[in-house]
């Protein structure tokens, strides 16, 4: 694996590398870990890395790769750059024959993310987008039980992200995670919705297993100076005629990273919450609700597919972040050894799914501009 | 106290009766508990009335309460009947001199609202509509401390009511409960919203402080063969600038009563949920969240007043109940005796709430059948 | 109903009021509140009793009621008094005839509770001790599914009572709560554990059906000039092999009352809370934990008769303690009318608790003197 | 880093390889994974080990790395063998240079604890005890708290552990995990309170900073035809005069690892439960109790050592363990180099805690033998 972006004091570089280290399947070769040499320097020397796998630039890095004897060169390349930032190297990587691992939002625009579609069906090469969310065990499970048809029809869909830490003008105090995020020339059309209703959105479709057909959003700009959106509610129609709510802010002063999602449908229905991912709540009809608990036997085979440790042992985020390389390594070996992966592994965000990310952004910038109540989501 | 409605079996009729009774303030004296004799009768002696107090229509009982003397008739009339016979009672009793405490909402129809309020207007009785959740004392204890501006400016109000009763046509299959609410001749133009959305906006608009200035409804009938709402998203705008979401619904299969409430302003904010009522969830930016808890000595004197037990004896439903009734009979006993009563006791929901609610039911309607996105929030 | 103590600003004479009042079925007629003629007075007429029913004494009480027509006197006492006068007034309601409630523990001494018990068996009349725990609906689930087998043979019982009020020297405060249950003349022979320790004994031997056959006790005075003890932890060994543990404090600085039990048999088991008593956790070997939730379908008849919301609406402490009043009055009621009342109407702690509550206190204080490991539960 | 044992489908030692793979410190570099040649041979290959450091026994890898130039052997032996096979390659890794990091309980008897020791003492080598639960940062929070005197004189500590993954005899039923840790000749004196009995005591003594002094144990045999305890309960004395109890249990039906405890001052207490360890309540007198989260920026400096993520990103087990990795490793880098660790880092449990864990199990043993109620813990 080489890294693009995510030199030192990028949070997610660093949990990018945690998580591929995790299970032993990855390892860091090479990187270009930031545009200042210094930097780059020092951050892959901080990480063990050659000098001569530390490069200054991620056009340098490709190219010489690209070059290397094949049991020498890196197999993917992750991308972990702002998100104006993603589609270049992106490109480039595919070009150069490289698998790519990139963090979402896709890229900056939805027209990039198409392009970017269509060089990976052009290339036959793997894309993994890092919805980490989708990574949980009981996401899995819950996602499971509702394609089983535990809960007959689906009828509603509950998503909601209030984080708090945008609650202040921030990007104007020196955070530069607040900088980045809220500038729409490093972010793109969108603030908060694009950084975490992004993640609402692929989860709600993820699990319940049903597209996003119509919405109708308000966003906001809730603290004075700000250039983005920092809040938004927004109503979902899905194509099976089921009806939910999305919401996400970054002012919901004092929260944490509380993703939450309830579904219901006819018989019964899941409730789970990211702050506390080892749980998942089942609810039925006049019976008790199920307390699952991840890293039980009871539990689906993609469920124990994703999860290393025993009940009552907590996995987490970083897991979570993990089991997405895992499953892409263990995908992206049985390509290499031409044999075929177990189907557990192939689940992990694709493309498609970061088109549909993109697509999202798109509509409910249209949807908040319009005075009209519904947005047929296109893409 | 006199009970119209609340015949053997009626639930709200025996939860009325036991939250009267708590505090040993008010007696029942009498009551017209059926529009069926035996029902009326049987239902009258069971709760240890004389026969001259059993009434066979509410007519009769307003009569003969009025024409006793002062000190051997009722003070006040409850009214537990379903909505669409709240009014006739309501107007009565109010012009045969009687104060009324009525069960929400208020009225079949806003215009009927109206109509009430001239008429408490203009005979300056007192009218109590039972808001339960209001009562609570850690509602309270929120309420004051976001009048207090603790946490600044509200930025953000989600309020939200799944229950999952009514999952199944269960109104054909013989609940005397889902019967009425379903049925447009008895509930009104809505169903889950008029029924538990309207207790929502309350508490919303109750806690925050604000009022709701913009909506934007999506109604649903869930289950096939319904004839009114059994579900609701709604956008909200609240007068401050503040926005918000509202959801409630009674499909949400395997809920109960999971009333919840969050409240965010620029420095923190607040989080209850009327399953765990006696924890109040405080929030704050760069701080840990802290747990207020009922009947803790460092609550607010409006809190307290509300509270019967210490900490950890928890308190409940019929404790916020009796709530309503002890501050309508401490203000009652102190306009009898030509006292003031504490301030803290005057905090009961009165006409104008009732007037809201049905508002809110009205402009839900009108903004679910519109096409624009805003519907602006007219009396 | 007539009351023996619980003048103004008692809080227990207070509870047992609102307990008594809830269901309509109790009156309250007459008292002798106080000691102090004034105070006596006072809380008479604050709760609406006519002067010739406030009495001065308990005495004058006893006997000027036992001479009232059938028709007008009181049908019980109930005796809220401190621990060291429960034993006079109680043994001399029997003797006049008169069927009695009792706070916990049941007297100052074993011997007096053995010297109640002969009286209560002379006299045939009915004896009701307020172990509140007793009365919620989960609890009484609980021990009906273990009764049941639901869980196999009983291996294990961890209940736990830890409060904090007690933190600091409190009784040398101004705190008349602190002042009389840390006086040994007042409060027996044990402080925390005569006074919460006994509650938690209960309850271990109500849910699960066993009996404390041995025990092991260590207790404390953790506060420097307190008189008794302020905490304790006991190993515990039940007449069917089973072992656990029972620990109780009121020096755990920070709690408030947060009495909670686990039990566990062969094939899975419980947990429930006093501070969330509407949840029962119950656990199986292999199977996902199940949330049994109070007002619920499913439940037992025994939980459903000791309940009056529906699901969703949480009952309390205060419901709780009016169950013990209602089966108690269904009981008195159908005794009176010569019918047989309902047996889930049966269930509610006598005068057999009573001797092994005080029995508990004598056990736990020789263990505590003890270098032995093992104490004999003798009665 | 070489292992000793943690061949195919054993558990703790995939979770050792996780955690020591996790910051990128450390690199496996051989194995001596099991006894039986193939199951050496494949695990080293599916690790992605070279034939030549796939060792067939420790003894020939301790003696053909210690061969090796110092900049190709590895660096320090993890030992994750069953308890009676902990000694001999401890002690001989030792013998040969090597630092060594080694699973709970530390050895088979306190004897070897003993002769580990002197060893450790003679060489000066570094030896790593994995007590995972000591390396949450949550855990290092309330360590931080009670040292700073936060809450004033320690009074109470409460710790527990009840598992029920032994409910039944499942060691005649084809687990591996239940066969070893059942049998004496294996596992040692004590089966459930050597095996978890020994984590709950550390984290109690670690926590709050108290040694144990006096102990009172029941343990007990549950499950007929077992060879070991599978529960205890155990009163415990601190030698600041603080009390406390502990219980351990294997036959707790239905529970995972809920691993938890709570410890009061004067002044508050703490609560900490590992099945949630990113949550710590922290609890006062007077005051709300505080919900302190991992992650936050008002914690201490040794807990956001111990963390990799922001707050609501939860962190869980693995990464727990990582951090006791992280911290040997750091130090162990810093003593290779010549240089002073940040004082954080040199927080791991040592052959110090290894030996009170063994005198622990030792004390137990012959305390539940005892009658005498106290058993002086010595070493």
């Amino acid at each position: 694996m080489g890294m693009i972006g995510g030199g030192k004091n990028a949070f997610i570089g660093a949990v990018h590398r945690i998580a591929a280290n995790m299970d032993g399947l990855i390892e860091l070769v090479c990187g270009a870990f930031s545009s200042t040499p210094d930097n780059a320097r020092e951050s892959g020397k901080a990480l063990f890395l050659p000098d001569d796998r530390i490069y200054l630039s991620y056009e340098e890095m490709l190219d010489k790769e690209s070059r290397l004897p094949a049991d020498k060169k890196m197999d993917f390349v992750v991308i972990v750059t702002p998100n104006h930032l993603h589609f270049a190297p992106a490109m480039l990587a595919l070009e150069k024959g490289f698998h790519v691992v990139l963090d979402k939002p896709m890229t900056f625009s939805l027209d990039e993310a198409k392009q970017l579609q269509k060089k990976v069906e052009d290339t036959g090469l793997l894309l993994c987008l890092t919805h980490t969310y989708s990574g949980y065990p009981l996401v899995k499970q819950a996602r499971q039980m509702i394609k089983d048809g535990t809960f007959g029809k689906i009828r509603k869909v509950y998503v909601e992200y209030p984080q708090g830490w945008l609650s202040r003008l921030s990007e104007k105090d020196g955070s530069k995670q607040a900088e980045w995020r809220t500038d729409p020339k490093r972010s793109g059309k969108s603030g908060a919705m694009g950084d975490i209703g992004t993640h609402a959105a692929h989860l709600a479709e993820y699990i319940s297993g049903l597209k996003i057909s119509q919405l109708c959003a308000d966003l906001s700009i809730m603290v004075p100076g700000r250039a983005l959106d920092d809040d938004g509610n927004v109503l979902l129609r899905f194509d099976n005629g089921a009806t939910g709510v999305l919401f996400a802010s970054q002012v919901a002063a004092g929260e944490e990273n509380p993703l939450k999602i309830r579904i219901y449908g006819e018989l019964g229905g899941i409730e789970w919450a990211q702050q506390e991912p080892n749980t998942l709540l089942v609810k039925w009809l006049d019976q008790p609700t199920q307390v699952y608990r991840a890293g039980m036997g009871y539990l689906s085979a993609v469920a124990k597919h994703n999860t290393r440790t025993p009940g009552g042992h907590p996995e987490g985020y970083l897991e979570a972040f993990a089991n997405l390389y895992r499953n892409f390594a263990i995908t992206l070996m049985a390509r290499i050894d031409g044999t075929t992966p177990p189907k557990e592994a192939l689940d992990f965000p694709s493309v498609e799914d970061g088109i549909r990310g993109m697509a999202f952004i798109d509509n409910l910038i249209r949807s908040n501009e319009s005075k009209e109540k519904w947005t047929t989501f296109t893409i």
